[in-house]
């Protein structure tokens, strides 16, 4: 199997002084690691084709005869994230592939193998851009609004990529062509490595509710040397008040709650800033939770004189029960979970595509993290299991 | 009088989107500044010269034959900063000047203008660059140290700006050639407009210590949706607790203390960070305050964790007292003021230079803001005021 030789391939691309990687939608970057994909495919002999938001799609057999076996995952990444979120289901897709061909499978049924695009939302803001727009779940106008840090929008990047931004919207061609969905991921928490699992590799139930929300603190730039504290308006102490707020109202509700991107204007050593923009991500086992936690946050950022705005909400979203009770036979029993991470898995699940995960064992649980890492054995272990999937999916 | 045509030509260079002002040291909008500069001594005579650290002087007769009566200030800015914090010093500057010469006025001593180079210290971090650099107060080893936010040294910017960056260092020919230094600046603050002084001009008599501080909160990345709060070593809940306690603790010293300043690292919403870094500015009118505050914040702060580094240390700087008496009773009883701003005057001080200073009223007290304003009557009395000083301190 080559799937040494693909992850040694993938290893240098985008790889910043970190040890992270920094591999952002339609970049020059991304634009390597797609051609790399179109090569591998290529080599594989599948046929390369893309959808309406660019997103890659391979195929072994003709999806247009009848709906195909899916897997993939995506190749962009958080900003110094790790080697794994989203490579590991691409190589293992593509190394799994090229196994049943070893083996001289025929496939019944077209087997497909996608990368999806903007996976991570690191450079617009949106996490799943892609699945998104092929599903209609974001539409054309929102993505034509969104920017990047430079005041690039995303028809501009993608034309940049050589990419056509002027078909976005939903893709019915591409979701006919598939007939069900799995995407194998490294965990992101550490159940698979607890006594209570103890399995290399095991199936997604369901993703947790989740969504971001935008919080401007907004205050009166002055000189931090001459203003006294009493004609203060400044922004960062609201900011800070609401931080220590969201862990203590996240414990309270049994969800997780994060301000981990900010923007500070003006930024100056010697100066009170005029605004503090702060990003929450706020997720739990059920939408309850969620709702909760960010309705006394927002209570008490509104008090200090935020405006919240939500950028984005995915409700709990369920795969496909015969599908995932099917996954851990085939497997020989492996484990059922669920994941507080956003999948493109999950996007395709909410647009009626019969959807399934796998998850690799990750021993220290870390993710959105140069340390993210997988034993090579595990990952090896989730190649096969997938090559396993599908065999009996497409016999 | 040219004030107003002067103000004028200003007015549209380097101005942001905010409608404040981004003016970095060695910048191209820096290099317009210095070229109108030239070009307005120019037309009024005046010999150019260049210090070791490129501040630019304008004489008026030969200061190498007697030390001259020096002014001016600075045209760069914070980020976001105002109109007025240095071009009004360096455009009553000029504008005495011409007055001085249009009244048939022969001074018998020289009469300098300067325009000091990064006196904000927005782009590399160290306030008054320019006058630190050319009284030794800051050595050429820590100016090559120094980087800006892309990376570069101030030896890359200053040799792109065409200057010559091989001879920074203690300038005692330029040093030997101040025979008293008395720079105009915008109030900080709004003690001239209270009743108590109710005055459109002030005279300096010392600048509060004051000092800068990195606070480095280390913590480890993670995904936000799947690391459970007690997994957690987030550095934004150490931050947001020394934020909070910054305040208190200032307060309790009578002093300020200001975190304006922030760099998250990744800063991605959905990744918990793994640095928060934070600058503190803290300044009070005595230095036991100052070090009290940052005793006590020091302590809080590495009982969380931090680590905190000392970036700029300056301690009270007196005015020369005869000097300040003489100018309040040149400008008829002008009234004597203190200041938490640190200005190229300072550093002068400090080197053993006789100093002083004039504030012109701010009737907000906003400063380091696009809401920085004097009117316009009162710019015009600080001009006049300049050459009333000027005049008495050549004749």
């Amino acid at each position: 199997m080559s799937f040494a030789r693909r992850w040694a391939e993938l290893d240098p691309v985008g790889r910043a002084a970190s040890g992270g990687y920094r591999r952002f939608a339609w970049t020059r970057e991304d634009a390597t690691l797609r051609e790399w994909f179109a090569s591998e495919v290529g080599a594989l002999g599948l046929d390369l084709t893309l959808d309406r938001a660019g997103n890659q799609w391979a195929w072994w057999g003709d999806p247009d005869a009848a709906p195909g076996i899916v897997t993939g995952s995506h190749l962009d990444s958080v900003p110094d994230g790790g080697a794994f979120d989203g490579p590991l289901g691409v190589v293992s897709a593509l190394t799994a592939v090229e196994a049943l061909q070893a083996s001289g499978f025929r496939p019944s049924k077209p087997i497909g193998v996608v990368n999806f695009g903007d996976e991570e939302g690191a450079r617009f803001g949106v996490a799943c851009a892609g699945s998104r727009l092929i599903t209609g779940a974001m539409t054309p106008a929102r993505a034509a609004a969104l920017r990047d840090a430079d005041g690039t929008s995303i028809h501009e990047a993608m034309s940049r990529a050589g990419l056509d931004p002027e078909h976005l919207g939903r893709d019915e061609e591409t979701l006919r062509r598939i007939g069900a969905f799995v995407e194998l991921h490294v965990e992101q928490g550490k159940a698979l490595a607890t006594d209570e699992y103890d399995a290399a590799v095991g199936v997604g139930t369901a993703i947790w509710p989740h969504g971001r929300w935008r919080f401007d603190f907004a205050g009166q730039a002055n000189h931090a040397g001459t203003t006294r504290l009493v004609d203060r308006d400044d922004p960062m102490l609201s900011y800070a008040s609401t931080v220590t707020a969201a862990r203590s109202i996240a414990a309270s509700h049994e969800a997780v709650a994060t301000f981990g991107k900010l923007l500070v204007e003006p930024n100056g050593v010697n100066a009170i800033p005029s605004l503090v923009r702060a990003w929450l991500d706020s997720r739990a086992p059920s939408e309850d939770s969620v709702r909760g936690t960010l309705d006394d946050l927002v209570r008490h950022a509104e008090q200090l004189g935020a405006s919240v705005t939500e950028e984005s909400w995915t409700g709990n979203t369920a795969f496909d029960v015969p599908l995932a009770q099917r996954l851990s036979e085939i497997l020989g029993g492996a484990p059922l979970l669920g994941t507080g991470a956003g999948h493109d898995a999950g996007i395709l699940a909410t647009a009626g595509v019969t959807t399934g995960m796998l998850f690799v064992r990750n021993p220290t649980g870390i993710s959105h993290s140069p340390a993210e890492f997988a034993p090579e054995a595990d990952c090896l272990a989730g190649v096969e299991a997938l090559t396993t999937v599908l065999r009996e999916l497409a016999a």
